[in-house]
């Protein structure tokens, strides 16, 4: 088992990889993406799993022995821009081991068990997060996400026709393995955490217009610089969340005409906000728009805030965490909540009880080339997915 | 006279127009600016103008009446990206309008008279203001031009081989006409003004290296983001210019990943830097990096800042200038400073004795669509051209 999981993670490795940076581009219905769903094709066909897929291209692999609701687990093959290798394929590829640990271990299901792979989970392209496991459950529809376009303006509706039925009927749980995002199981030093829920959180557009003028002989009194705004925005969104113990993000900025020697004409910015309750998460949001709109009064600039879209908190089913975390070989895991969005949380509240488990990961980091998980750790994972799947479909 | 200069401008009015913006995209050797340079030549066929040209595409259209060192007049028709109109093809219009108004005139120089278009005055592609001029001056080699990239990371070299002599042998003086970027001579009641003198500039990279991490889940105070850096620069770097009179601008921004979910990993600006003096301008520099700095040394982030390109300030020939404010129909002149850099800028650091007029701009907007002149006060700025070229021709 160590040796099939080794030698998938090893499969995987180039597909996508900037050698610049060593990180992941694995945008969805790219060259790299569909590589990696080719590859997901044939280890299903090696393991007799019988695929099915919709017409987003969320694909599952059932291992149909069993009768009744079926048991899911998976995760994402799609990553951030230059994002790292575990955030996502470490669930595909732990489901995927996990059905061979319990078939080593001669474990006959009761039910069926599926191995998931949703796609557009990090919204790296069409802007929305998790919008396979959206469609799939119809938390999003068909019409709203055929007019999402990506950065170089191409509509998803001119990528894919889509429109048809989803394949979550007959799903009873799903479970997601993740690496951890955070260092939370590295102060409890356990090398796998059960999720108890995820934290809401948003995106919201801030585009500051100001005056295009040339940068050397505007008098500064005589500009309306939406680069003010923008700068003041991001600073303030910084100490607001510093402040609570919440998080406020602008990481992504795109500036017309973006030239050396002119004032600009306008600031477009991204901000990804995340609290622990949902009215914590409207206050911070309040907050900085505020700052944002008094310091756009002062620059002369005007501001439009928009909420790309809003994601509620999710509470996993706690009966569900409870099992999924107690008796395992060394004791149990620790339960704790996430500040990431993830498809488990989409089914979650589409009504699937759902459950979700975490890696350690040293170091913290994510949506990085430097996120890591060391390979013992991942076969704990490993470890505990088999068990969780052995509990729910045995 | 005042019908070819309305023809002439209605020429070039489509040309690299932005629908959308209705600003002007004509960076050097890309389709629009190669149709400008097409619609120049035959304005010189058209006058009988004889035509050379260097290896970078450099042109001067000479009338070859009289003898001795000629006297040069043009400017530019590259734009910043999204520019206005006026900046640069209103003096090549102008120049050729002079000829017309001279020629009405029944004028015969004693000297010959050329009209010249210098190429990427904007640096608005490869990055380097004034290329054009500086590769006929010498003052940039082209050793160092051919290693200049573009934002697409080609190289100047392989757009052009170049090599070749200049074409500035026997140019005795030379004169520019521009649009004024600010608006002193609104101020002053004045259609045209004469130029003094053009204050030190220069553009400065700031990169600034974090670390890139999840949005989500890293905790503000594990954060090593240089988007702050950035932002308290930008502010500090308005904050500093406009407590002195000076000017400082961060109007080109580049962010890697830059993904909405992502905490940057590094943040590249561009601070374009002017003041009265060279003095001034190393002072508000350096003060600039200072806060930078030690900003950066809070936030954890590395912060590495390049002199990409810096003028000195010019002094134009004050001889040269009252001759050319003196005396017109109505009055003289004002003689006014400029914060902009031009091709007259680097050829009166060559040596050659050289003026600049300017065209009073309403708004005083500049790089931006929104630049303007009204035509009665071009045209006063063309007979202003056709006299002073009659005094240093005749």
């Amino acid at each position: 088992m160590p040796d099939d999981f080794e030698r998938m993670w090893a499969d995987l490795a180039p597909v996508g990889r900037s050698t610049r940076s060593g990180g992941y581009f694995r945008q969805p219905f790219t060259a790299p993406e569909e590589e990696l769903r080719a590859w997901f094709a044939e280890q299903c066909a090696t393991r007799g799993l019988r695929v099915e897929h919709d017409d987003f291209g969320n694909v599952v692999g059932w291992w149909d022995l069993g009768s009744g609701p079926g048991v899911l687990t998976g995760s994402h093959l799609d990553s951030v821009l230059d994002g790292g290798a575990y955030d996502g394929p470490l669930g595909v590829v732990a489901a995927l081991a996990a059905i061979d640990l319990m078939r080593s271990r001669a474990v006959v299901p009761a039910r069926p068990v599926g191995v998931s792979v949703f796609r557009e989970e990090e919204g790296s392209r069409f802007g929305l997060a998790c919008l396979g496991s959206r469609l799939a459950t119809g938390a999003t529809t068909w019409e709203t996400a055929r007019a999402l376009t990506d950065r170089d303006g191409v509509a998803l509706g001119d990528v894919v026709a889509g429109g048809g039925p989803g394949l979550l009927d007959g799903v009873g749980t799903f479970v997601e393995l993740h690496v951890e995002q955070g260092r939370d199981l590295v102060d409890r030093g356990a090398a796998v955490g059960v999720a108890s829920g995820i934290w809401p959180h948003g995106r919201y557009r801030f585009e500051v217009t100001g005056q295009a003028n040339h940068a050397g002989t505007t008098r500064m009194e005589d500009r309306v610089d939406p680069m003010l705004t923008y700068a003041f925005t991001a600073l303030a969104a910084n100490k607001q969340a510093r402040l609570a113990g919440q998080r406020a993000t602008f990481g992504r900025v795109a500036v017309e005409p973006n030239g050396t020697n002119a004032v600009p004409s306008k600031v477009t910015a991204w901000l990804d906000a995340r609290c622990a309750t949902e009215s914590e998460l409207d206050a911070l949001v309040e907050a900085i728009s505020a700052q944002a709109t008094d310091r756009a009064g002062r620059d002369g600039t005007s501001l439009a805030i928009t909420a790309e879209s809003v994601s509620a908190s999710v509470a996993f089913d706690p009966d569900l965490a409870a099992r999924v975390a107690a008796d395992h070989e060394g004791g149990s895991w620790p339960v704790i909540p996430t500040q990431a969005g993830h498809d488990a949380g989409i089914l979650a509240a589409a009504g699937i009880p759902t459950a979700m488990l975490f890696v350690r990961n040293p170091t913290g980091v994510s949506h990085s080339p430097d996120e890591h998980a060391e390979v013992a750790d991942c076969l704990v994972g490993v470890s505990a997915l088999a068990d969780t799947l052995e509990r729910l479909a045995g």
